[in-house]
């Protein structure tokens, strides 16, 4: 297939040893995979997970819930918090999976019970230390009274936890530790199991012993966000943006491609004070290089602006492509219409409508 | 229609004002408006245009051109630089449009006539000081040799340029006097029109005599960014998230929406080292109040984190709306899948495939 415009090629390979890597993990750590299919929002790239024995997922809203329930999935927990708005739909999804929401509040839990019509499952979503959301883990009585709330139409099933503080500290082991330190004891008190994720600790941890449940999603892909934090090696990156180079700007460095904040999104992280949206890669005949080559150092809705050496530059002309590697590649799947795998497919995933 | 989930609100009184008021400045400035339609990716919204007289557009890659085309505008300008790979598209548009595409370099011009079947214009891009991308205007040898280049097939038609820089400079009219200063000899000297656009200095200048074609587009609905430069007021923003409340920690002043990266973008502005990805508003029965209630401080791909006061807080409870202005109309329109308008009319957009 010719590409002619910004297009996410996936490299199904590297994503399978990404999940394999996982899978083995979680076998060491006596755990179960649940991962969180929000990064590829893909039928086709979830079926991935199954040839390693996966059956349950992760999704973080209803709608992507009824996407792999309608693909299969009957095994799925909706990691975001309980929007009453949206009952009827969820008790929809129950009525033919095994479905289970997030709660936090003695308030989401009591729309819940008066709301949803069909059986489903609760977690309760604990704070790490991420002070995103959850209940602070110290404030006992709301926990008991959450707990015993456990109805048979909406019942206790564990307790979730997602560190996403992982991303900005210097010690992800210690982060694991004292989230298990937060969550052990309250399965031990209360029963249920306990259901983790976080890519980054998920990826580092060579044994997660002591949760349940791994719900890690990004690993499939990773990004550039995930080798700065140290996750992943740039060999293990499953997605690449493919860019038509539009215009070379020599004199500064810079070529312009086609691939934007529509495509890439917004995403950036700050390597010393210089951000970065994404890393250019050269394409190759199957697939792309591992070598960084330029740097996405702005981006408007469909440029691109790529700091590159005069060498680098040298070598490129106006209609070639070049790869640029996600910063953040949930987000940038978010905003395909579809993946082309380096052999040439097109892969489907969910369309906004 | 019942909003059960995040769902941007399109006001279309305020934005028929807006459009309007850029119609009567364009009447008094002796130019004709070229709106930019990568704001709002819509055919029903690109109608409202046409009732003040409006009949060529501009958008900003050639599948939104062949949208608008396929809607019936026959005079479009693909504001991007021209990438030769899309030429067969090119060629399939301007069969039965006029279209006009943007040059910067002598390799994209011989690639151009090398490779584009039908007759289209080219805007030589100008870099009016923005350094994203365009010709420096000091180079007249290759502004020369791109005017001299022109063919029946590839014709000349003037000199284009967006003065980016307006989203950071103090003096907008500085700005635009600049550029103008820049254009107008290109334009006396080489003939062809001159094309202009960027929100801010079309918003604030109130006469932009000097230009004959005004490109700028964000104006139709603005945004929280467009408010921090001047360029509109609160009671000027056309379009507005309604957001679904799912969690409140009156501990720490936040409120957690359904509403995050995948709906906002995760475009930001800074607000004295403090960052916004939107500002929270009450939703009232026509659509949403002018006053600014909360702080979208922290967004992840569905979680928007909004920092808000105790007495508003105390009016919240879970599964209530919340309106969120975007930061950045033009990305949050992107990532929609449809608007609704304040009235309940479902209004369609383009989809990604």
């Amino acid at each position: 297939m010719k590409i002619i415009k910004p297009t996410l090629l996936v490299d199904k390979d590297k994503c399978m040893r990404n999940i394999l890597r996982m899978a083995e993990k979680a076998k060491t750590s006596n755990a179960f995979l649940r991962p969180h299919f929000k990064t590829h929002h893909s039928a086709e790239i979830g079926d991935w997970f199954r040839q390693y024995g996966v059956s349950k997922c992760t999704a973080s809203s209803v709608d992507m819930a009824k996407y792999f329930a309608d693909a299969g999935w009957n095994d799925i927990t909706i990691a975001f918090p309980y929007n009453p708005l949206e009952s009827d739909e969820i008790s929809e999804i129950a009525a033919s999976a095994s479905l289970n929401i997030l709660i936090e509040s003695e308030e989401s839990l009591r729309q819940a019970n008066s709301l949803i019509k069909n059986p489903v499952g609760y977690f309760i979503k604990i704070d790490l230390g991420t002070h995103r959301t959850g209940v602070d883990p110290s404030n006992t009585q709301l926990i008991e009274t959450l707990v015993s709330a456990s109805t048979d139409l909406v019942s206790f099933k564990g307790f979730i936890g997602h560190a996403g503080h992982t991303y900005y500290s210097p010690d992800i082991e210690k982060v694991f530790q004292d989230s298990l330190e937060i969550l052990k004891p309250l399965k031990e008190k209360y029963g249920g199991i306990i259901s983790y994720g976080d890519s980054p600790s998920c990826s580092m941890m060579d044994d997660l012993s002591g949760v349940d449940e791994i719900r890690a999603g990004n690993y499939v892909f990773y990004d550039w966000m995930q080798i700065g934090i140290g996750s992943c090696q740039i060999e293990d990156i499953g997605v690449c943006l493919a860019s038509p180079v539009v215009a070379i700007h020599k004199d500064r460095g810079e070529v312009v491609v086609f691939g934007g904040a529509v495509h890439l999104s917004k995403e950036s992280v700050d390597e010393g004070g210089a951000k970065s949206f994404g890393k250019a890669v050269r394409l190759n005949e199957n697939g792309w290089d591992h070598e960084v080559i330029g740097n996405v150092k702005k981006i408007s809705q469909e440029h691109g602006i790529v700091s590159m050496d005069e060498k680098e530059i040298s070598n490129l002309k106006i209609g070639d492509l070049i790869g640029i590697l996600p910063t953040h590649s949930c987000l940038a799947a978010d905003l395909q219409g579809h993946y082309l795998t380096t052999k040439g497919e097109k892969i489907q995933k969910i369309i906004k409508v």
